[in-house]
């Protein structure tokens, strides 16, 4: 199906083939609840804070250095040229959402300092190519300089969606980037790709925004490049870089885990506009398997701190959880273009998994500290983030301000002022929700009046969600609205006056609809109990509790007794209590025991044994821990 | 108590102070049994093997290079120097054990060559210092000067207790180069310290080996420099070089685990001949502390792939297991160091775990291929390594002949060539055996006639032990044998035609003993399933299986039904059978089973209601796996 647009829609992903059209950000307004305070912080906040680190660590100036012709002082890591990318693009889609003219100034005063730092054939790159630096594609494993392209794409596309018409040079900045790409890597040049994927993607939708094939084969070309060893050994493997099997050929996610979303995310991106179903095929078994088997609770990626790497299946330690806050970003970025692509509800599910437990958890309550890594279960109280310098990435039982490798707050910015864009789609039936919001969608198909419809509902602390139609039409359309796999019992629809229980995936009503009517979708969100596959050996013997599309944590500040959760048994014979907003769990407390040698040939009699009192244990959402000071935690609960 | 000695004795540690003397070479002889066979394939294969791969990568070579004067072709990273070291320490040891006159004019060889390249001041390593090269001591965090010099201190140790009037030099090479650490780095020299440890320990023996207390001295300030941050900050923390807290203060084993067993060895050496009773308490509890809630059940330790460290408490995964070989090899060093200086069995427990399960874990049978890492997990089959370069360390899914960092190939070859060292000691009262081998085991105290015992076992296949008295006293003394916690039901004690129970300890029997008496340790080997502490998450809800001292393994090459392993669940109602040398285990295999999402509302479904038949599945001693291609292999076992 190939479809015919009429303006540019406001969304990051726009393919010209697939099953479901996004609605962009002039269509989906989100007006208040959940996403639309993070929304508040990030603007209000984060992207405050961001700009104060890019400039505090030098590196917008780095393309001051080029612009002046001395790099002696450049600053940062050879990929810092991306964070400043990912937050101009932020600023355009936040721009976009609520047209702020100071953010409006600071995007333009961004955008001279990198055109000035452009090399006249296109080339742009402060770590290369430039006097006393090494050579432009001389590091293509490790140097980043196509990844950080990528980014810069990426904000163009967001900025030629937003404001079409803006001459602040950004588009065109990056069009000479594109351009003097295809020009090295093309099919008569350089035989090579970069070690961290993200061109891919970011060529294929910068084609789709100006219309160029060249861009579109030059990312075909980089996907199938991939997979054959080009990029040499290094000491995890060549799966790091998903290097060491084709895209059409691997069968799961594996190596670095935002690598290798934002590969799948790419070659998704290539079938859907070459029609290709057998690499769309191969990315979806891909994914599927990665759900099925190596992804946390949370919709987190990434078991491995080492090298911030999927591990094998089944391979998911909580403790040792590195579920990089960018690999869930990734994620969200793949699932996305599947759903777009195949209409099927399960990327809609990982999606909503993953902003409420993922995305959501790295920000600070006040949007000026971070995550980068989401661990599940912290043993330890940790010493605070120094606030006055970056944190090394991993390391921080907090959260912190800034990062030496700082992906994760610029990635959250981007993703957050962009959210509207994951909300809804339509097709030639009618209208789809994704994920649940309060606020408003409006869609004018091309061959009938203006769709539009309000979302009121305070998910996810409640399971009612109200869809009332605002426009009248003459003809049937279809509202769809996503009932998630976790709502498997207990979810219904109201409409007409009428309720009926509906199943997970998509539940549909068809009428010519009226302003005034409503359709009401209820979710079951009493807490219930999680167990996991009986292959997951690092959470064995254990349940997490989980409220509609939250996952929550037993965090120590709320728990008599102290930090130490781990001597916690769940009594699982009772479900999980939600009164008065607070959801507990009842536990014993493990006796004090010691030994000198901790394997025995008895069972451990303690937890056999348990006498002590039950505890009632409070819960949070996962996303809130670790705003209230130094503090243990767990996810998963062992069981009595 | 101080103790007075005549003559050298040929082991590795001889405190002057101590509640036990231990035993050498020229008094235990190892003759028959488990190691004697594995001392035979490190003699005819393992260090043949080394040579070879040391000349080829052109390690040895180093050293002819820096005599040459020109180092351009230098290979190896900054720590090669210390593995030729370390295989002239496992030669000093073979060649004291069996005078192999091949052997000795290897060893001259090569020490030969070291003599060529130091330095007129005494300073020698061919990785810094000279024409070309960054200066002496320029990196101290990574430079591995110190380290190198002391294993160079160890093989002088071993030569000169081996063969104290050898004219080779390499003891007067030793000395120079002590020397020239003495003078850079004493009171008033370098305020510095090694980012690994290793030279305290060589330090303080070196100082025993010549009777200059300058050496101990010099040790007790690089014990007393580290841990007040002088190394600066890496990624990992200032607890991998163990110096994020004195030595004095600190409550557990920490950081990486080489490091950490190396710098607590040569803070028991410091605190041993300084009679300091506050440093060696501080070390037994951060022992303790390590060995109780930081240890796998194999005896391995460093459960961290990332910076090869110990984990927090309780943090054992089995299949991310780092579990080094080196660290084994760190970890009896100390527990030696402790048994020396307090005479508390546990020490020899963990050694005798460790060597069965740790040690003898790395070479293959044949001797040519070593696991650098020893996971206690392995899910999927793995290629085998190259067979033609050395493999990266830690990724290989079996045995390699080489490593780029090859520290383990060596280690185990020093270690099996001075075994014997380990097995017995003597006190006022008499003799002590902690580890039984077949052989003799003779002593002359300064006050008596010479004690002479053989011991005949097929331990740890069996758990008879006969120890004979093979000569005559007129004054009674004391044989103790250790009984292993393991053994805390069923061991009993033989002597003079009574049998008794024994408990976990030291068992002892004073007599006149006189040539021909007979005393029998029985300890109870039938195979019996250990559980884990209920605090360790990654194998919640698994047993083990041991015999005597060894954990065993299901290894999928003797598995129906293939490479699954993780799909068994293990029927503890009935413990594991042992016929005709075999042991197994009941089990039943989950149905197959798969779903989009690994977390579900119920108990995982198919493994309460496996209905498969029961099936009998034999383990093997886990130190044998990976001996028959590709496999897959657990440890611990899921219960039903």
């Amino acid at each position: 199906m190939t479809m015919v647009r009429s303006a540019p829609t406001a969304a990051p992903v726009l393919p010209t083939r697939g099953r479901l059209r996004p609605l962009g950000l002039e269509e989906v307004r989100v007006t208040g609840g959940f996403w639309a305070e993070r929304q508040s912080v990030n603007a209000a906040a984060s992207l405050e804070h961001i700009a104060h680190w890019l400039e505090r660590e030098g590196w917008i100036r780095n393309f001051d250095l080029v612009a002046e012709g001395d790099l002696a002082e450049r600053r940062g890591r050879e990929f810092s040229d991306s964070e400043i990318y990912k937050f101009l693009e932020a600023l355009a889609w936040e721009i976009g959402r609520t047209g702020d003219a100071g953010l409006e100034s600071r995007f333009r005063a961004i955008v001279d300092r990198v055109a000035r730092a452009q090399d006249a054939d296109g080339y742009l790159n402060t770590k290369f190519g430039h006097a006393g630096q090494e050579p432009r594609w001389s590091d293509l494993v490790w140097g980043h300089e196509l990844y950080c392209v990528g980014h810069l794409l990426q904000a163009a596309v967001a900025r030629a969606r937003t404001r079409p018409d803006a001459d602040d040079g950004l588009v065109a900045i990056a069009r000479r980037a594109a351009d003097n790409i295809c020009a090295a890597f093309g099919p008569d040049g350089i035989d090579g790709l970069c070690g961290h994927p993200c061109i891919e993607t970011a060529l294929v939708e910068f084609g789709r925004v100006t219309g160029d094939d060249r861009y579109l084969a030059q990312a075909a070309l980089f996907v199938e490049r991939r997979g054959h060893g080009r990029l040499g050994d290094v000491e995890w493997g060549r799966e790091y870089f998903q290097d060491e099997s084709p895209v059409r050929q691997a069968t799961v996610l594996r190596g670095h885990a935002v690598r290798a979303n934002y590969l799948a995310a790419g070659a998704v991106d290539v079938a859907a506009e070459t029609d290709d179903p057998v690499l769309m095929k191969a990315v979806r078994a891909q994914w599927r398997n990665a759900v099925a088997r190596r992804t946390y609770v949370t919709g987190g990626q990434g078991s491995r701190h080492q090298d911030e790497a999927f591990g094998a299946d089944w391979v998911l330690p909580p403790d040792r959880a590195y579920s990089e806050t960018c690999a869930g970003v990734g994620s969200v970025m793949l699932a996305w273009r599947l759903l777009l692509a195949s209409g099927d509800a399960g990327y809609a599910d990982l999606i909503e998994r993953t902003l409420y437990n993922v995305v959501s958890t790295s920000p600070a309550t006040d949007g000026r500290r971070f995550f980068y890594a989401n661990t599940l279960h912290r043993r330890v109280l940790g010493a605070s983030p120094d606030v006055e310098r970056p944190s090394i990435r991993a390391s921080a039982a907090q959260r912190a301000p800034w990062f030496e490798v700082s992906c994760c707050p610029t990635n959250v910015a981007r993703t957050l002022a962009s959210l509207a864009a994951y909300v809804a789609t339509t097709d030639d039936e009618g209208l789809q929700i994704h994920q649940y919001v309060t606020g408003t969608i409006a869609h004018g198909p091309a061959d009938g009046p203006e769709r539009r419809v309000t979302v009121t509902t305070a998910y996810p602390d409640a399971g009612e969600i109200r869809v009332r139609i605002d426009s009248d039409d003459d003809r049937p359309w279809t509202l769809s609205v996503r009932v998630p796999a976790w709502a498997g019992q207990g979810a219904t629809l109201t409409a007409g006056g009428e309720t009926r229980p509906v199943a997970p995936g998509y539940a549909t009503e068809r009428r010519t609809w009226r302003g005034g009517d409503e359709v009401v979708l209820n979710l079951p969100v009493a807490p219930r109990f999680t167990y996991p596959d009986g292959r997951i050996d690092a959470v064995r013997g254990c349940v997490a509790v989980e409220r509609g599309p939250l996952v929550l944590a037993v965090e120590s500040v709320d728990v008599p007794g102290g930090e130490d959760l781990d001597e916690l048994r769940v009594d699982t014979s009772q479900p999980p209590t939600l009164a008065d907003g607070r959801v507990t769990v009842r536990c014993r407390r493990l006796e004090p025991h010691d030994h000198d040698w901790p394997y025995n040939g008895s069972e451990a009699a303690p937890a056999a044994t348990a006498t002590a009192d039950l505890l009632e244990v409070p819960l949070i959402a996962y996303h809130d821990w670790a705003n209230r000071g130094p503090s243990t935690m767990r996810v998963w609960l062992p069981t009595i």
